[in-house]
């Protein structure tokens, strides 16, 4: 039986519950619940939780507790977390007690240091990010986190939520004053000023929470790379002054007019853009990049990777792409074959200076061979269009998305047809995107080929360049090799033309 | 362990191998090579198989019999099928003579009533036939046979397949003649005139076969209803007498530039729309209904239903369903809690005189309760729209496109938002299909708002008329019925646009 997590986050804007789902090797999310509860409402003014909020917030916590009790989760696989708004509140602790008392939720309440350290968890399990700075904006409060060799060395936070920023500088309703985007920036610039270490953390700036999820939407809309999620999307800081302008310009409520901003959002969104802004100015960063993991993920992945410590993937990218195979755990043997054979093909033509050899493109290759078959979980028929949907949707984290979107196309083509960017062509847009997807859906389908028995029986291959062509030489028992030089006598043509030359196969050591 | 049974379908144009996987209480095409073998190439004229047809047969069986071999299929699970080529050709007994020494492939030919037989098999355990007739059209004959209440009464097989047809009537590359159509419909004509029960069958005519499944894809994207397969897809006279005339006027190598025309037929397949426009003719049937079944899901079927004599599916349509919903099986006492639920509520509202209570509506909402989760296979973030895209792609053989579309809609509505027909407007155009979706829609997500726990704890629901609004009575024991009175409480507005009440859910028998 597969072990469960239920999270509760309970922040300013919203709150939500995640069960997630531990197979051993592989994790997912399978259930989610989500109230836009606002309970930081009026919060600034007061600083206290209103009563109908905090009525509100009680009425949620009274549904996640009874959801969680009826799935069969016990009070050990519940996390029950609040932040900012009940932190800071005046009365938070009488919402502690009722909560518990009413629902039975025992709910915890996180320290900022706490809170910074699970937005650290959640983007260095979910990014490359090795040197540089996590930024988590929610409703009440603003997290930042410096990172050198993944190790979180500084961290702080500070009251800029969101929806804080938007009751102080932007309460009113119409489109918003340039004047007060000014004042709110110059707050945010202010209050940073004293944060040392900011300017010297490294280049990039990975974002999360909700704010940071729907700029990125509205980002790539615009960009038209709106392909499926936003995970690792770049918000460069031209792209965010330009949504800002935008949105500036637009009654509060008429916000979500703009493609990717959610309606739930549209009244909070700009102040929350006016403080990502401003972090970017005082950092001197030149792009935010966003991740869909956050402070849940964080809780789940210090539950998931108990074992190391800190708790941290060897390799994001690699564990992303494990998990999602180990998901569809399609024939594995065969799997891990394909991509034996794909990869000792491509060192070998990078040997014999038919390409470069790129470390990048050999781990996205590896990376297509590893899921060219998921699509097998839909149909037979077409699941090499299906792997493709699996993959895009799925997400892997730890990939840009230009690099999802070649694993995906790879997949797309590791049966037949010439390789095209397809519907992913915004991401693939380069003479050296359509070369490597050549090279890789070649090799992966080459790979494929000589396994088309799925039983291992080309053990390897070996390339003999002759003038003008490459001699696949195949390394198999017996007569082994008609099915596999049946198969590969097909891939001439895209051999061709990605690698400018003839392909012949042949059996046997040269 | 599940079973296996390879089929080998060798035709006269194409030979194909597909792997059918048994896993007890659901099966699936797992594998398939494919390869344009044409054998029957000059059948008609010598009255042999052909030198390099012969060469290419060989070749390629002995892939079939290499990758059985090397994927461990012993040759107890596979069954090697040759039809009306091989049958006929003076040569045919040396070819499975050769194919047997050669690869070990131990072929057998079909007669002609067993190759009928098989197609039966294939269209009634795929479609809701039960009075009418069976076609089944390959490269070299035509099978007919006629069904009273879903039994095989009379069958028939003719030298009128689509290779023959096209090599003796249209040998030319150019635009067809209208006297060579003329003569061929004509021969068609008198060669079937002979067929006394064809024009006594019931009024339905289903076909099998590369040629009809290519003639319903284009007949789909005519008429702009191209949206996954043609499982079930009507060609009626019309539009297959529109597509003869399209076709007709190109040149044999340009007919795939008629959307829906794949290269590989380009050649034969006006030979073979006018075959089965003859057949139409011949029989007074208005339409032909494509499925995707074919020779080898017929020799599966016999295998899968040993246990029925004859080895039909009770019920196509429910078979189908059950068959996806296990292949995902995603908590099945949650997913059949939910349809039971749903349909309570279906029946109460009919019996109130809130709906027609139509028992095939009924079973659509069935249906999609119990598909609604087959998306969480692929992710939970936009679950619903994964279950579209699996039901759609899978297919529900038994069910008219419009209906799996109906489905499919039905469960990307299950979670929010104001249902409408989307992508796949052109098969829910009406505004009753509207109206159908709404109350599926309304219906299902009801069910799963009272099921949001997964544990049945809502045992049943009692509808009560009050003026102007529904009351929805929860039966649940304690204080079970927090969440779903919480959940149910956001269905008001589709409620009302459904059924035309206020929707109010409150606790207890009434």
């Amino acid at each position: 039986v597969p072990g469960r997590l239920a999270v509760a986050d309970l922040g300013s804007n919203s709150f939500r519950l995640v069960v997630f789902t531990d197979h051993g090797d592989w994790w997912k999310r399978t259930d989610e619940i989500y109230e836009p509860v606002r309970i930081g409402e009026g919060l600034t003014a007061s600083g206290r939780l209103g009563e109908e909020p905090m009525r509100r917030a009680l009425a949620t916590t009274d549904v996640f507790a009874h959801f969680c009790r009826a799935t069969g989760l016990g009070p050990e696989d519940i996390r029950a977390l609040a932040t900012s708004a009940i932190r800071d509140a005046a009365n938070g602790a009488e919402f502690v007690r009722l909560a518990r008392r009413h629902s039975g939720l025992d709910v915890q309440v996180l320290s900022p240091d706490e809170e910074a350290r699970y937005g650290y968890l959640a983007a260095v399990n979910s990014t490359t990010l090795a040197d540089g700075a996590v930024l988590d904006l929610g409703g009440g409060s603003l997290q930042l986190v410096r990172l050198d060799g993944r190790l979180a060395t500084e961290s702080g936070s500070w009251p800029l939520g969101s929806v804080r920023m938007t009751e102080r500088f932007l309460p009113g309703s119409g489109p918003a004053k340039p004047k007060a985007l000014k004042e709110l920036r110059g707050h945010v610039k202010e209050v940073l000023a004293s944060v040392r270490w900011l300017r010297k953390s490294g280049r990039r700036l990975v974002g999360i929470g909700g704010t940071v999820r729907n700029l990125a939407q509205a980002a790539d809309a615009a960009a038209g790379f709106d392909v499926a999620g936003v995970q690792g999307a770049p918000v460069t800081r031209e792209a965010l002054e330009e949504l800002i302008e935008r949105l500036a310009a637009l009654p509060a409520a008429e916000r979500s007019a703009i493609a990717g901003i959610k309606p739930a959002r549209a009244d909070i969104i700009l102040a929350g853009a006016c403080v990502i802004a401003a972090v970017l100015d005082a950092g001197g960063f030149d792009a935010l990049e966003a991740t869909e993991a956050g402070l849940r993920e964080g809780v789940f992945f210090e539950h998931y990777l108990a074992d190391a410590d800190p708790p941290l993937f060897e390799d994001v990218r690699r564990a992303s792409v494990l998990n999602l195979a180990a998901q569809y755990r399609f024939e594995p043997a065969h799997t891990e074959h394909v991509a034996k054979l794909a990869l000792g093909m491509f060192d070998e033509l990078a040997e014999a200076g038919l390409h470069e050899g790129d470390p990048i493109e050999r781990e996205l290759l590896w990376a297509s061979c590893m899921l060219h078959d998921v699509g097998m979980a839909v149909d037979y028929d077409d699941h090499h269009k299906h792997g493709r949907y699996l993959i895009l949707n799925a997400g892997l984290p730890g990939f840009a998305p230009s690099e999802v979107a070649l694993i995906a196309q790879a997949t797309r083509y590791h049966r037949k047809g010439m390789p095209s960017p397809g519907p992913l062509a915004p991401l693939l847009a380069s003479e050296e995107d359509q070369r490597r997807l050549d090279r890789c859906a070649v090799l992966l389908r080459l790979g494929e080929d000589l396994e088309r028995s799925r039983d291992q029986l080309v053990r390897s291959t070996h390339v003999e360049l002759q003038n003008g062509s490459v001699d696949l030489r195949l390394d198999a028992p017996g007569d082994g090799v008609a099915v596999p030089r049946w198969a590969a006598a097909r891939e001439t043509e895209l051999f061709a033309r990605a690698f400018g030359r003839t392909l012949t196969v042949s059996e046997g050591p040269s």
